[in-house]
């Protein structure tokens, strides 16, 4: 079956099964989070105290963890909730929130990620490449010339972690580390919004909650964002700007159709 | 005198007084919350810290406790806000948000209606029905079949708890344990925006800040986002979704008028 | 150099600079604030945790402290931001939320401004006010007379405490302790939606990130919101309200050029 085909089978999926997505997740983006989840036809419930995640993980299809805004009681949460969803089954996704950017993050993605097996792990190419440089790891892998070359990093961190890695960017990455999926939507305007990144995650941890094929439901989260992304850019007049946007952006998420992605979608297997 | 004749009186009761109403709430839709009382003419507070709580009641017209987002050190703020409101007589409007999602939800819900006496109680039929099965709480008056009518969940809850209980839904049903009030205004697309029952539970708390007509209060809360909720949804154009109704939602709230409750409300007493 | 040229200078060096805000600050506002930095021609980053925001403010070119929601955790992390933030020579500004509401509020606004040198305070003028009246800041240099007088106390305070302070409402006062600056822009729609003032203290924030001239920082971040407000307000139509004045104002920040300071700028040094 085609991509394009596969995504939209997702999506109708997605429709009929309004997957409940739990997010543990940052305080700066969580409404948009919330928000993006309902548009595209998931539920979202948002919790992180280490009283109730478990509970809450067990009624839930997918568990999305975002470390944009960590502190050490959230971070106990994520540990806890990651687990019981791996114990029962549930796809749980990363988002390694600027996780260059401090000792702290790097510490604490590589305990999530030594404790969680994860099904998606997204960031942008800094971040992923912040992954792929920890030795305990990647083991190494990483030459100087591959981390230059999205392609390869999502292959070989994904190969070492046996989990399916994206890249976001100009043109995206996805591997599950056999085969590469590259997407070619999306608009340089989603970087003057907060929490576009934050968002897509959590499309895919929507599509990851009504499929077993991590790679597409990658797939199809970057690629609804991509799309709604460019059509909300061409909706924009000349005196708007990212206020109006960041609302067309939703809009679009709310009304996305399997039209969009045959009319606009742009992945290609590598 | 008429349901719609009270609700004129406090609306303008509202933008005459601007009621402080403090806020102890999710980081979901806090920042939705604050916005809306804003918007029908109140002024918001968000506080949720053990050492200032007390102070902040002090000086507010009504508190609102929303579980959205617990943790311990809310919920401690949440007993000391809502006891130190019962000392001084001001209203005190519970959201148990996602009660049943939980043990630790319900336990919290149950210690909050066992130490604070609140002045209304909103919720979904869900939730509702969650409170109203707690031994502790209800006395076990609600059969299985009375658990599907919301004009008897409402009244019997209300009764148990000597308090105003609203449950929103397709009809809404606000009780004070001895009448019945129904809302038929709103539209479905409000459950596709997050937090538009956190808001519904906000304004409440803005009429209960300027009366203590607490059914009324409840009421006017409920009938204020149901008509503006329509407004919103029929400006909407076909292109436009969740994000443009978010912002006509906010919009309608904010010219809600005496005129709109006339033309537009829909509550009668049972 | 005429304010309006420094100001227009300082825009087109954070257009150029991208300067990296980092936020310590409420979870109300926060999003907005994200946004109006992304906006503006900055990148913000919000971390509140002990264990990371030395590193975080370590790669930033500006640090904005908010107290809008406070507790013990934040607090801490407040404090060690700023040091830091000092010992590196990287701005740090101050915005008092609410600081008269409470005792905690007045105990954490007095240990900051001890332990923290501040580039810039912004509040609105009974925030200040409160600052002023604090023995222990002010050395009692207000009379009562002073303090009805916002010019005045803006300089008496920026004097006493040797830093910037901003005073924001109808007309706005800037003073370094030396000479004083009004701004005459801004609509009251402003006070309608929540984190209005938070934003422009964020922008502050970023046109502290590229010079050291902080005077004309604040001048810049305050006459931007002012400008931009009234820019939106005038695009208003008569049935839009507070959720549409959001969205034309973040637009307005998106497209803020140095033509809309010529034109609208109304700053002067009294």
């Amino acid at each position: 079956m085609e991509i394009n085909e596969k995504i939209i089978r997702l999506l109708s999926e997605v429709k009929r099964k309004k997957p409940l997505v739990h997010n543990i997740t940052n305080y700066v983006t969580v409404n948009d989070c919330a928000n993006i989840i309902l548009a595209i036809g998931g539920s979202p419930v948002m919790a992180d105290a280490v009283e109730e995640v478990e509970d809450m993980i067990s009624i839930a299809s997918a568990l999305v963890i975002n470390i944009g805004t960590l502190n050490n009681r959230t971070v106990a949460a994520m540990i806890l909730a990651g687990k019981k969803a791996n114990e029962k089954g549930i796809p749980v996704v990363l988002d390694p929130v600027g996780v260059g950017a401090t000792t702290f993050r790097k510490q604490v993605a590589l305990k999530l990620i030594r404790e969680i097996n994860f099904s998606v792990i997204r960031g942008n190419m800094a971040e992923i490449k912040v992954l792929s440089g920890i030795e305990a790891l990647s083991k190494g892998v990483d030459s100087e010339e591959s981390l230059n070359d999205g392609k390869q990093v999502a292959k070989d961190l994904a190969r070492a972690l046996k989990t399916v890695v994206a890249i976001t960017g100009v043109i995206d990455y996805i591997s599950d580390g056999e085969k590469v999926i590259s997407i070619n939507n999306g608009h340089e305007i989603l970087t003057k919004v907060t929490g576009t990144g934050c968002m897509t995650t959590c499309l895919i941890g929507v599509y990851a909650g009504v499929t077993k094929d991590y790679i597409t439901a990658a797939t199809a989260g970057i690629m609804t964002m991509g799309i709604a992304g460019e059509k909300a850019f061409a909706e924009l007049t000349k005196t708007e700007g990212s206020g109006s946007f960041k609302v067309l952006l939703m809009d679009n998420i709310y009304n996305f159709s399997g039209d969009d992605i045959i009319k606009i979608g742009r992945a290609n297997e590598l």
